[in-house]
């Protein structure tokens, strides 16, 4: 290809906006949220500036404190195919845990969303960071993170073996001879692993993407080194540049290192933009939604990251640098979020309330308030440093904060010649640049079930 | 109401139609099974006749001898979202299994179908009927009957628990005051069963029709108790009138022996009508389907039910009696099947030919070949005397089969006054006439969590 590489954007829904007091605020709709044209609107919205993706994060537990925010827990590939259904080649990521599924019954999920959309499907694949969840399916405890990290690469396995277990060409539909498929060209995949066991073979056809991309989200060592394995494309939390470049390299190394093509693994950090035409006004309005949060809420957030009771604290007194000075080395993802954390309090030194403000508008991910020019400036300088092959756009309210975004941001995007002014593919593989993978059967036809 | 009762009409949809040599039939279109712009069409066809609701069928495994059948296992939920999109009042019915999904995805899967089409979810409860799942779920066996049916209750049970775990005014939406939700309105479940444990709360507020309508198919005496408790409407097979009126009157006595209203279990038995200008143009165009059939597939769907080998019978030559003569009381599913063609047996002594044949249209549901007066006749028939309050119409070939019977059929019915000619409300509950459900916990507040 001779034209210059292109940024990836994916816009990130969530209920009222990411901002944990977005719903609030005059600009958010939230009660819409349980209204699927509100969500068909969104997705219509981010076609029309061509972003790649739409993206729902999930659990499968009642995850925030419902009394001071708009949560929803609409499951998220229903929705998608609702979007699907009104979009013509939006991407469509949604989150599943490898934790509290069954493989076969996910697999399907995501294969009939590929089928409906015609190759758009994404799986954000994650083992599931909250304990809530468990009780829920019969357990009395949360598996711990290497147990679940172990059970996930048995599930991606089995689930990819799944969704290759028809060959691109099993179906025949001879209708003289009475043959609709050929039974050689469709493999029973006999997984046996330490916690799952599949047969097989999958009950539908290959998907248009070959299978749904496959995108991860963790970023502890275990996280890591199973996104460098499997993963097409990574969600990231960074404040700065030098942590998303060290972040950026250490991925693209752990993929040349499984004999992967690096450019085979798109890195997408998250960022949360207030715009306005000046800077003064983009964070006048970031002071705006802050004020509206309510602490409690905000504590209760913190104290889950911190381990620790915050109560005792004044509001307006200063963070004890103590109480996040042992992030040490990440080995799980609550503990990335407390090293994002930790970084913030000994850069900034902030009050309880500063610290609550700082972390409430996208979750320890990177909020940035400014205009058009400067939310365009900080995305090219992270895209061509090392640090980022795209965004995923996590508008602190919507649906505006996003309609601003594409009206706004992305023509001065598209006028640098970084991002694309119209579709040239059909599928998310096409718009990530990924490549059609082929079935593990057809290379090795003596797999054969 | 003064109106004169009214029939309920399902369209129950198979990939290629019912019959099983569909696909090979010039006015059949198996290779649109995989397209959803294709059921979508069904699915407003249906609408445009007032039927009901459509239906689908599914198991997690790859069912059918896939050689010589052009079978689809596209997951019916997301399905049904594609065709809620493209739709306003017809009701969305998913078969779903309680022995081979967990209990609150399953929830979140058919709440957020209810959600999303504004109150037209069904969920046709099955514990799966085919052992081939139990290897697709790390099992060494399938479950037997009696396991399936215990864990089924507690199944519903815990799954009517999370949609209810929400009172209906849970969501105060107080942007003022900074409350979005109750928290006293929102409740634990707490469900300890043998079989699962489910705490709570749901992540989701109450649907539109309080929960999805529960719809039940088996006919084993588990079975039928099972609907007699739980089930609001009923998809059942009978070949006889008086088969079905005996059906019809046990399953309305053991309602009223759980203290429900009888009323409130609608009754619908499958119907597979091929239909024509003449009667012996129907009949023509049912041998046209039949001379389809590849005796081989046909054979290993008999040996299923009659779990013994016939290889060694000559096609043309009759059926044992014997063969079929243990079908006894009707401890499962699978005997239910096997009494039904115990009886066709006996009444028809046909060869074994003229069995597979007769077995092609509908798996055992009733196949009827007439005129449009003719099938609106045994319709109407059934429907006066106590053994139907309507039927899922089980079209032998799609698109062609729903239309002829939308075209032809339904406008009979409809100037006889037993069918709709427009929708009287916009849920499935109106239009099944069924009451909207109170949420358990708002009538026993001692329950909170």
């Amino acid at each position: 290809m001779t034209e210059p590489r292109q940024l990836s954007l994916n816009a990130f829904i969530y209920p009222s906006g990411h901002h944990e007091a977005a719903w609030r605020h005059p600009q958010s709709r939230p009660e819409r949220i349980y209204d699927v044209g509100y969500y068909q609107e969104i997705g219509r919205t981010a076609e029309a500036a061509k972003l790649d993706a739409v993206f729902f994060a999930d659990g499968p537990a009642l995850r925030a404190d419902v009394k001071h925010n708009a949560v929803s827990g609409l499951e998220p590939i229903t929705l998608l195919t609702a979007i699907a259904t009104a979009t013509t080649h939006l991407g469509l990521i949604a989150t599943a845990s490898t934790t509290y599924y069954e493989p076969y019954n996910l697999a399907r999920l995501f294969s009939t969303l590929d089928h409906i959309s015609g190759g758009r499907a994404g799986w954000n694949i994650v083992t599931t960071g909250t304990d809530l969840a468990a009780a829920n399916f019969g357990l009395d405890a949360h598996p711990d993170h290497a147990e679940r990290y172990a059970r996930a690469r048995e599930f991606v396995d089995a689930v990819v073996s799944l969704w290759d277990s028809w060959e691109d060409d099993a179906i025949l539909l001879d209708k003289e001879a009475g043959i609709y498929a050929d039974p050689d060209k469709i493999h029973q995949i006999d997984f046996v692993g330490e916690y799952l066991k599949v047969r097989g073979p999958f009950n539908a056809p290959r998907t248009p993407q070959g299978h749904p991309v496959l995108v991860q989200a963790g970023a502890s060592n275990d996280g890591r080194a199973f996104a460098g394995k499997y993963a097409e494309a990574i969600f990231t939390a960074h404040q700065r540049l030098v942590d998303a470049q060290a972040f950026y390299s250490d991925i693209k190394a752990q993929a040349r290192a499984f004999g992967r093509d690096p450019d085979q693994i798109k890195i997408l950090p998250g960022i949360s933009p207030f715009i306005a035409d000046t800077e003064a006004e983009a964070k006048k309005l970031e002071r705006e939604f802050n004020e509206l949060t309510v602490p409690d809420y905000g504590l209760k957030q913190l104290e889950s990251i911190a381990g620790t009771s915050l109560r005792h604290l004044p509001l307006d007194g200063p963070v004890p640098l103590e109480l996040f000075s042992d992030a040490g080395d990440v080995t799980d993802n609550s503990r990335s979020r407390l090293q994002v954390v930790a970084g913030i309090v000994e850069r900034e030194r902030p009050t309880v309330r500063g610290l609550l403000h700082r972390l409430a508008g996208a979750r320890g991910h990177r909020v940035f308030a400014g205009t058009p020019e400067q939310v365009a400036d900080t995305i090219e300088e992270w895209f061509r440093n090392g640090a980022a092959d795209g965004f995923n756009v996590m508008p602190p309210y919507y649906p505006g904060g996003l309609e601003v975004f594409a009206r706004t941001v992305v023509p001065i995007l598209q006028e640098r010649g970084i991002f694309r002014t119209e579709y040239t593919g059909t599928t998310l593989r096409d718009h990530f640049g990924l490549t059609r993978p082929e079935s593990r059967y057809a290379r090795h036809p003596a797999l054969a079930g």
